[in-house]
């Protein structure tokens, strides 16, 4: 499986791209960051947001998307930047019917580091021996993004087989009239 | 000038479409709520929203947007989902060039009602009044969308000259070689 982590930020958009499945070595396929900048109209810079993602989407074909969980406990400001710009990642995703995961910071840092307290220089390692890069990708939204990507790919099994049931019952639930049983 | 209203968010997204200038009488071009399902993923949610912003940007074709400004002193879950409905009507606007204003909500109450801590009713009674309309719109997110836009209007003379100005000095410096001032 190939999943697109994004790592959302207004400023700097973490991505990375990872091929693998649990229990085999991973691939890094593309590592980056999508930059806009600070002094643009904050509409413009979710329309940079959303054509850099359009990008990697274009480039690399992930068949997942898998964006970090914003939480609000930490600076309001950034955090309404980092919610909208993960919102575009969502909708870029979702317009092309990828399946969209979020993962909280401690779910990943816990999935590449075994511990949901790891500091970013431990998840900068873990992932550059995950992936056998010859250093640390950076700047550190990058290396979290192939982190995400990482978490995704190896949590997936279960959690992609059970999302995709009930998404398939949901939609089956909506499209078909009430089946009813034919009793003979 | 014609202004699309956007009171953000996931489940009711309140939307209200104004012609005027100031000093005359507005008129109301349309109002309604774009809404999504509780139960769908996130991506989804946010894919309706836009394909419900399309459609009023379509049918209405606004000159300006006016969005609620988002704030995060409310309930944290609540104002991620706002957060990033705002963001997905920012994103539709930008793409197509359309200028984005965003009001917080003391500024649209105090244009419509002449207070900034004026309620709901209020604001519905002179949104009603103001655009002669038979009876207050419901749900208070349509009234809150007109008068997001009621509020666009009536700002708009100074903010949006100085805000065009900005633009035009801004792309003006990045698109142009430095000026240089030839002496005779």
């Amino acid at each position: 499986m190939r999943v697109l982590g994004v790592d959302p930020g207004l400023t700097r958009c973490g991505v990375g791209v990872v091929d693998g499945v649990p229990g085999r070595p991973l691939t890094m396929v593309g590592v980056g960051v999508v930059r806009t900048p600070a002094d643009a109209e904050l509409s413009r810079r979710l329309l940079a947001v959303e054509a850099g993602i359009e990008e990697w989407l274009d480039t690399h074909r992930p068949e997942y998307v898998a964006i970090e969980r914003v939480f609000s406990q930490h600076n309001v400001r950034t955090v309404m930047g980092t919610a909208q710009a993960s919102a575009v990642a969502m909708l870029c995703a979702a317009r092309r019917g990828l399946p969209v995961a979020l993962h909280t910071p401690s779910e990943v840092k816990a999935a590449v580091t075994g511990s949901g307290r790891a500091d970013k220089a431990q998840v900068g390692a873990m992932v550059t021996r995950l992936l056998r890069l010859a250093e640390p990708p950076k700047p550190a939204d990058a290396a979290d993004a192939l982190a995400l990507a990482i978490c995704h790919i190896w949590r997936a099994p279960t959690k992609n087989r059970l999302q995709e049931a009930h998404e398939r019952a949901r939609s089956t639930a909506r499209a078909a009239p009430p089946v009813r049983k034919v009793v003979r």
